[in-house]
């Protein structure tokens, strides 16, 4: 049988960095532990703007609606800003989620235990955290229509879509409801159904997906801004929280944040069963491209190797080998090893991207 | 010379409790520093909906058009819950900020010294915190049309459209630049100028304000999404946050919860300025109709009362006497008296809403 293939995306800023240690990790499973992957590589956000005037190519959409999975390392940087809309680096990003429908954005905000101190929240608020967080990522005012800046009377006015069906709405309730059992069964959806009509029907379908077919997890519903008031003030009293795509963009970010350490967290896009029975898939680590510390060898390559820790699990049923590579990870976090990102005020000579990457690999 | 006109509606939960003891204060200034106010009172929520089956009488919004200021309680409870969209209590209150078109809503998330403990994140994260959002409050998602569930092709879909014309946005930026003209002359604007057009303008039109009339304060721009996560790993960095109605809710929640004290939040939404020169205005705690202990004498009169001090200093240019007011509040809390909600873990007796009314009128 062929290999599983991965499409790799390192796209701009500190991405190529951190991806050069996700794949001596590919290559040491495929030698030590007989996992080999097909792997190939391509550019994406400015990188692809650069070489081709657009953020992705059409060649490269092609080729990761192919792959069993992407993994993509992060896309923008200041070079970019002043583009026009149509191709900044986040379009190529926006176009990869929504031609590969990959409706579930998987983002773990979770706290480990070497790094809480890190956190700006206290720590027995944060210490032990575990959230995961289903965000839609294929529809609402992301992509709805219509949309743009258009003149009235003289006058420039904006307008976004937010737009939600049914059918989007329960596809991501349901990813949402099989993570919990999985976990510890327990599901907040977030809204604003007291202003939006959009956030109604959202409380409406998720609640009769909840009654037809999954009974047994518990299911409560919360204001947005309460959400984000309860993940500030307890975010331990969450499992999975299912929200929409702009709620989740900020909701996660903010959960994200109470972690106190952005570069260990991963993130997985799935989408819908393709004919080997493996989901579309897209994995990228939650935090950005860091253009202040592009190219010093500073980046932590952490969260970049979890998300394919999560491509293990999810893509390659492969839960086993991902809990090792969690392990390893967490083995070195307790054994002191620290990327800049991770210096506490008590100082000592930070460990490089690639040095980071050699402890991982010692570990494993 | 009349009085100034106050019109109270204390609305649902401990909306009326609170407001007790903003009426004692109210008389207060009136006995002893000869500032006596009109004080009408009426129904807003469920409450008016309970007595005339609409969360706000048109008698009640043709009012509040004339006074000088509306001081509102809280709106909303488990009891009106299952109400229709269009009469659900929290109409009423959006019909306010709509008619008397009330665009700058004022929202500090101030620590107090004495309270900083109470916080989730750490004191020196948070001690001497104070930052105001101001966040634009007539317009956005929360009122753009096309809106509502209807079906297509036998499925709901559910749409809100996010909408802002370069004029509304504008009278926003003006509002924050010039109260950071007070402040410390810092606005950071947020938006999601990288996924939504509307972003896009709303970029666009602060950056040309500030160019044209506001040079001398510095502005800066965030994603929304990066301002969740700036707020919670360092707030200390803003000083005025811009932003829009949707945006605002969320980051605003986000921000008052940094502070521990919820209790403790006032808000001011204000509108153009009337014939007398005064703005429209209304002033409301950020705290809700918290159904789990009305009816207790548990709550927190405090964010009530600070609203009050808000109305003294933007509505009735009476500064020095919102300073007394604050500074009243500020002493008792650092001679200890708390209300239930700002108990700590060693315990005590707190006080009752009334006897927090008693200790800040001897204060005063
Ligand atoms: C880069 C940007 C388009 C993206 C988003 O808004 O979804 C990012 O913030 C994220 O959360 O993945
Ligand atoms: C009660 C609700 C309609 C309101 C809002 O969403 O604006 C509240 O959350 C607020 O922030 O004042």
């Amino acid at each position: 049988m062929a290999n599983p293939s991965l499409l790799i995306l390192p796209g701009d800023g500190i991405g190529p960095e951190v991806m050069d240690e996700v794949k001596r990790v590919i290559s040491w499973f495929g030698d030590k532990r007989n996992l080999a992957f097909d792997v190939s590589e391509d550019l994406v956000g400015g990188a692809a703007y650069d070489a081709h005037g657009v953020p992705l190519h059409d060649d490269t959409m092609a080729k990761a609606q192919e792959v069993d999975a992407v993994l993509l390392g992060a896309v923008g940087g200041p070079k970019y800003d002043n583009l026009d809309f149509s191709v900044k680096p986040e379009r190529g990003l926006l176009r990869l989620r929504k031609e590969m429908d990959l409706f579930a954005n998987l983002r773990p905000a979770q706290c480990f235990d070497a790094l809480a101190d890190f956190s700006s929240l206290k720590r027995d608020i944060v210490a032990g955290l575990d959230i995961m967080i289903v965000r839609e990522l294929t529809s609402g005012v992301y992509f709805g229509e219509p949309r743009g800046i258009h003149l009235e009377d003289n006058m420039r006015v904006g307008i976004n879509t937010q737009r939600y069906t049914e059918a989007e709405i329960e596809r991501a309730a349901r990813a949402a409801f099989d993570l919990a059992r999985k976990r510890s069964n327990k599901v907040c959806s977030m809204e604003k159904a007291n202003v939006m009509e959009s956030g109604i029907l959202w409380r409406d379908v998720v609640t009769e997906v909840h009654q037809a077919d999954y009974a047994d997890v518990e299911l409560s519903h919360m204001y947005a801004d309460n959400g984000a008031m309860q993940l500030v003030r307890a975010p331990k009293q969450f499992d999975v929280i299912l929200t929409d795509n702009l709620f989740g963009d900020i909701l996660s970010d903010c959960a994200a944040m109470l972690t106190g350490s952005l570069g260990m967290l991963p993130s997985a896009s799935l989408g819908l069963p393709m004919a080997n029975g493996r989901p579309k898939a897209m994995y990228e680590p939650v935090h950005g491209s860091a253009p202040d510390i592009t190219g010093q060898g500073k980046a932590n390559p952490i969260a970049c190797i979890l998300s394919f820790a999560m491509a293990l699990r999810y893509s390659f049923d492969e839960g086993a080998e991902a809990d090792r590579l969690e392990a390893a990870i967490e083995k070195v976090l307790a054994d002191g090893a620290r990327t800049a990102d991770l210096m506490g005020p008590e100082g000592g000579t930070p460990l490089s991207t690639t040095q980071m990457g050699d402890v991982i690999l010692s570990a494993l």
